[in-house]
């Protein structure tokens, strides 16, 4: 069975396109790796690409694309409202299909070499490819930012899993490694109250004493005058959508508030709404791999 | 683009394996079709096959089942729970990707056609095949059953599509056609009153002043001691499985009973599930073709 691993590597690129179209060239220049999907964000200075292959062809096409980002954006100039550490900020390698965990793991550890080695990055380690528990979680990673990790990489409890303890000069770091998908999630209020996101945020993610695999924020959509509470479901597949979406309808309710809409940024495995569906039709026996007919139709 | 059509035909035996494997075998023997599933039900004594193909395979797996099933079943000693008249009673072709409804009907006539002339079978168009507007619904041609039909056959409202007026002495004969995607979906409520079930099914099917592109009856679980609301959503783009949920609840209600569980029998259309899961999230803006991962891995 062919093997699927996808990479959603995050540049600190949002606002030139053409920077952003040569990221994407250099994705599509590789054969057996398919570009699903880029979006960018002009107040972040950021972009995400979603790209699919095979192993080799994925490692390929995420080096490359750390190539042209290394080469186009200096951080030395960057500014942008997400927290950032490189010009290729983090690559992430998720497996899709006939591929393990392990295997992503190791495909990490071999992107992060080359990148040490051939573009002088230093590389760190991250989620199921961390070398150390503090290093698991990208946020304490690039906590610091660009500007403070010439400093924070020569205290050796922050010494790069490849390459010099120091950081290229106008590309920063870079962390790289194996995850579960996750789903970029937002649940939007009726409510022009960014404080009440933001306090239903902190009791419903996982650090505040809610949800397991919840990572939340409360932002304000400036152009919709609405609360949102932003997330990342870390994984799905064990605290499904439906139930931080139920959660934060009972948070809001304290508040008088409700939800008025939800979205997904990006892309989602079709399990993560399959199971949403099994949850509100109280669905019993519901047999995913023998009962959906696209299952049949997806290539071996 | 690869053209695939599935093919869901029902034979009138669902007690003899040994029948039900020769046809399974029938349809495994044509090369570029995959057999998906099949299931049969003894009471009903009915067994339903699904497969999936290029046109070319398709037509020659829905004849060759055909042929097999004239050959074993005898119509003249079959008893069973479920309306039938044909040792093949109905065979349904359903449009999946890069294949439109009209050439379903098409592939659906070629069929027919073949059915009668090299079966003597005699063949009736329906659903979107059908030649006029009484012969659209599959339980109108059906009504009589085998026992009437022999006689019905003459009537020239009926003469068949296909074929002389007259059936074929132990294959009965068959009803062929083009149709949208059905979904079996059933829904259990926490009663033992078979009678709730039947009163809730007679006010949300479409024919009963309820729910467009619904048919549905009221059945007993023997086995559970439950009643149970089983239905047919024919279009379930238009009628989504969640309205036909959300009314039986509301017409359970004044009995004092609740919906316990759901179940879809067979295979459906991922859709059918992201529709139901947008509408409980309150999903805005979901993009279907380009936000779920699996519809970039569906081979070309």
């Amino acid at each position: 069975m062919a093997k699927l691993v996808e990479c959603i590597p995050n540049f600190s690129e949002g606002r030139r396109k053409e920077v952003i179209e040569a990221i994407a060239d250099a994705i599509r220049s590789v054969k057996g790796v398919r570009l699903l999907d880029f979006s960018s964000d002009e107040s972040h200075n950021r972009s995400v690409f979603t790209f699919v292959g095979d192993p080799d062809a994925v490692k390929e096409a995420a080096f490359a694309s750390a190539s042209k980002a290394a080469q186009l954006i200096d951080m030395t100039k960057h500014k942008g409202e997400h927290p950032r550490m490189g010009a290729v900020d983090v690559i992430p390698f998720v497996p899709v299909k006939g591929i393990t965990m392990e295997e992503c793991v190791q495909i990490s550890r071999e992107v992060g070499e080359r990148i040490a080695g051939e573009l002088s990055i230093p590389v760190f380690l991250y989620e199921e490819s961390a070398t150390r528990p503090e290093r698991k979680n990208l946020a304490d990673i690039r906590r610091g930012e660009f500007e403070g990790m010439a400093k924070k990489i020569k205290d050796p409890a922050w010494a790069p899993d490849f390459g010099k303890p120091e950081i290229h000069p106008t590309a920063g770091a870079v962390a790289v490694g194996a995850r579960m998908p996750l789903i970029a999630y937002n649940v939007n209020l009726n409510t022009s109250d960014v404080n009440i996101a933001k306090n239903i945020a902190k009791v419903i993610r996982e650090s505040g004493g809610g949800l397991k695999n919840v990572k939340a924020i409360g932002v304000m959509l400036e152009d919709r005058n609405i609360a949102q509470v932003s997330m990342n479901m870390t994984n799905y597949e064990k605290t499904a959508l439906y139930r931080a979406f139920e959660l934060i309808r009972i948070e809001a309710r304290r508040y008088g508030v409700d939800i008025i809409g939800s979205e997904i940024v990006g892309i989602t495995p079709m399990k993560a709404l399959i199971d949403v569906a099994k949850y509100y039709l109280q669905l019993e026996n519901f047999d995913d791999s023998k009962q959906i007919l696209e299952n049949y139709l997806i290539a071996e």
